[in-house]
């Protein structure tokens, strides 16, 4: 429980508390939680007024507060049996998501996930930036459908020097913009080429909504062009996805005349790239510019979410699309998710516009710079392993001994005090060797990295 | 303009601005700007500040600020014409949604959309919650995936006894839950069961992700049984879609009777039922609890939006089920979303847990009985129809005269100032008839309903 100035917070505490009591147990006096969780009467007594108006407490003046009569068992235990034989036989898994976006226990370190450690958030400007979008008169009104054109405006001009705001659809995130793309392009049943090893979520994702993912290996430079034409004219899929910068997992950066290639590619299949260009923020040397600013007949639809260089909750990114596409990716995003809230959209606006933006892009940067090179060095001591060292980013792509189970070493390490991704779950379909991904953005130190890695190394036979 | 403290809305308004002036004109001096927008100098200079650093605008010291060159334009028109191959014949069509969400321009009268106006939205409380939300130690981070625990203890205490936390998934809105769902229960090419008439958002959704809408005829209480069991039996349908309470756009509430016949239609055909329950917080009188608490087997999924009742940037709704196919919803909504934004979250758990909510809801429903009152007042004055009086609601359905192109009386009464929605998209297949439906709760005022009543009776033959 962090000390907290909002009685919701103390509220979300009391929930679990409360579970474990039986009804009519009493809670905790005033005073003594007013003590323990260091807040003021005011924050206690919002906190109980809370739970009360749940239901989960009975307060009585005088006596204190009680833990309510929990609801009453249903007379018979629901008989679900029928909904396996009404939902069928497809799944969705989301474990590999749900990997990415869930909190660490206390005590392990963090070396996966796509997110920056707390530390590196620019959290209280977005506090002072929320705060003041969500006074405005009309904070809680409808945006334009496609998003603020400021904030349309700003994605423009951050991405390249052609593009216009009209080009850009404001979404709910990476993952939301992703799944918008690919519904807009490609019919269910359709198949969607992907970089072979690549980011799990998509593949989770094409899969739920009826693609049929086909791998395309990647080298030190990324997608590999001639494959990318022969998987194209076996599959006559109309779309590739891919990172061209800061791949992920492997971190390649596509030089400048891979990317012509791969444009030519996609051009001769008369398919569209969907460019995730999400560590584009990360780079720490220079790389070419992103894909899109090559295009001149719409051919790559790029993502660009601002979540990964600010924090997990700022659900905002923007698509970039031009020609037909771009109003059936509009429509799209307005029929599933009509437009992401705009005092988010309005906080997001006022922070990359602050002066404070730059400096908070250069901080980042030198701290993950410094952060890899102690992965690096860690991995290397500790691993007697050498990964490529990526021009920036979050991650590195470490080889494992042959032989082994990737999986299984995650696991291991999860139980020695470590969580690493393991890279099986990368690949679209079998894995060309064991790896394990290690992030360096998510941790809290640079100690604790070499620390993770340690630990990583204990459990490698 | 509104005044305002902030100056990314003026940004918004200069930016308009400097669309229709030729690059290297003078903005306005600041003294001219200041009085303009009555907003303080710090104001205007971190207008002025954002749009320099989007590149808009440059500022010379001294001599004010000047509309900067735009981006040259590309030497070649692009050829767009290989997009229309690629993306084949599927299209989306968001045509309804984008009315639902749009602006109407300055002196037109809104009786059309699904929101509240600006004056009965909670926007003093959901300005304070979101501060309070954006400024914690955590705020920022990612929730937990299926929701804070709090918020999904309300959704489950407000909607039924017998519900727990843990049936309840947190998502973006109702039309995100509603997408969820669908993909959840569905594979595509599916059949869908719906009202017809029913939402024009469900049918745009479920052609967008592959499901083929079949209508049910609904009557003075709602679905008919007896056609839905002949529609499962001749689709083989898995799922229906509807709304019992105040049925949108009948208005119609479903007696509880039906509603058993419903569940054991469903029941026969192994079907799914999906409980739209946006209205429940509008009923001004009584009606029978939500399907949800009726069901023992988990055969409903109900959403629970709490847009409608607070504003349309509260993007924030539960979707409850029981059983595999909650952990099968949980899943989806992890995969194409992730998770709504935790200030966001935060925030509406503290509104709806606050003492002033109960105040809001009945300060509403109020309100929109009187609004209600006046509409179906002035209908049966000017427009000598009498529709049906729901029991609450935000909308009334309102029979045009027989041979009128209900389309045409739409697009006719925006060109005499009044928004209203035809009937025709509200309908899967043929309609049964010419109808507009009217809302009154995105009006300003009851005169104003009043008045845009007879500016719809003007243009009726």
């Amino acid at each position: 429980m962090k000390n907290d100035s909002s009685g919701a917070s103390l509220a979300e505490a009391l929930r679990v508390e409360i579970r474990a009591l039986r009804p009519g147990a009493r809670l905790p006096s005033s005073r003594a939680l007013m003590e323990r969780h260091r807040v003021s009467p005011v924050t206690v007594t919002r906190a109980i007024g809370q739970l009360a108006a749940e239901g989960l407490v009975v307060t009585r003046p005088g006596s204190g507060a009680f833990v309510a009569e929990r609801p009453r068992p249903r007379a018979d235990p629901p008989d679900f049996g029928w909904q396996a034989v009404a939902l069928g036989d497809r799944t969705v898994d989301a474990s590999t998501v749900r990997e990415l976006v869930s909190p660490v226990p206390d005590g392990m370190i963090r070396l996966s996930g796509g997110y920056l450690h707390a530390s590196l958030q620019p959290s209280r400007a977005l506090a002072t930036a929320m705060g003041r979008a969500a006074r405005r008169p009309d904070a809680w009104e409808a945006p334009p459908p496609a998003g603020l054109a400021g904030l349309r405006t700003w994605f423009a001009r951050a991405t390249g020097p052609d593009l216009t705001p009209d080009d850009v659809t404001v979404t709910g995130g990476g993952q939301q913009s992703l799944a918008t793309v690919l519904r807009a392009l490609l019919p269910p049943g359709s198949p969607l080429l992907v970089e072979s090893p690549t980011y799990p979520g998509v593949l989770a994702l094409a899969r739920m909504i009826g693609l049929q993912p086909v791998p395309v290996p990647v080298d030190t430079d990324g997608l590999r062009p001639d494959l990318l034409a022969e998987a194209f004219g076996v599959t006559g899929a109309r779309a590739v996805y891919c990172q061209p910068t800061l791949h992920n997992p492997t971190g390649a950066v596509m030089p400048s005349q891979r990317r012509e290639r791969v444009l030519a590619v996609a051009r001769a299949a008369g398919a569209f790239v969907v460019e995730d260009d999400y560590a584009r923020h990360f780079v720490a040397e220079p790389v070419p510019p992103p894909l899109v600013t090559a295009d001149t007949e719409g051919r790559v639809v790029h993502i660009a979410s601002l979540t990964k260089v600010t924090a997990p909750s700022v659900r905002i990114a923007g698509v970039i699309a031009r020609g037909p596409v771009a109003e059936r990716i509009r429509s799209a995003q307005l029929v599933t998710d009509f437009f992401p809230a705009r005092p988010l959209q309005e906080a997001v606006l006022e922070l990359v516009g602050a002066p404070g933006w730059t400096r908070h892009l250069a901080a980042v940067r030198t701290a993950l710079t410094a952060r890899r090179d102690a992965l690096l060095t860690a991995v290397a001591r500790e691993l007697g392993a050498a990964p490529r060292r990526p021009s920036g980013g979050l991650h590195a792509w470490v080889p494992l001994p042959a032989g082994t189970d990737d999986r299984a070493v995650a696991e291991a390490a999860a139980r020695a005090g470590v969580r690493v991704s393991a890279g099986r779950p990368y690949f679209p379909a079998e894995a060309d060797g064991p790896y394990a991904r290690l992030s360096w953005g998510a941790a809290a130190s640079e100690a604790e990295i070499a620390e993770g890695v340690r630990r990583l190394a204990g459990v490698l036979p």
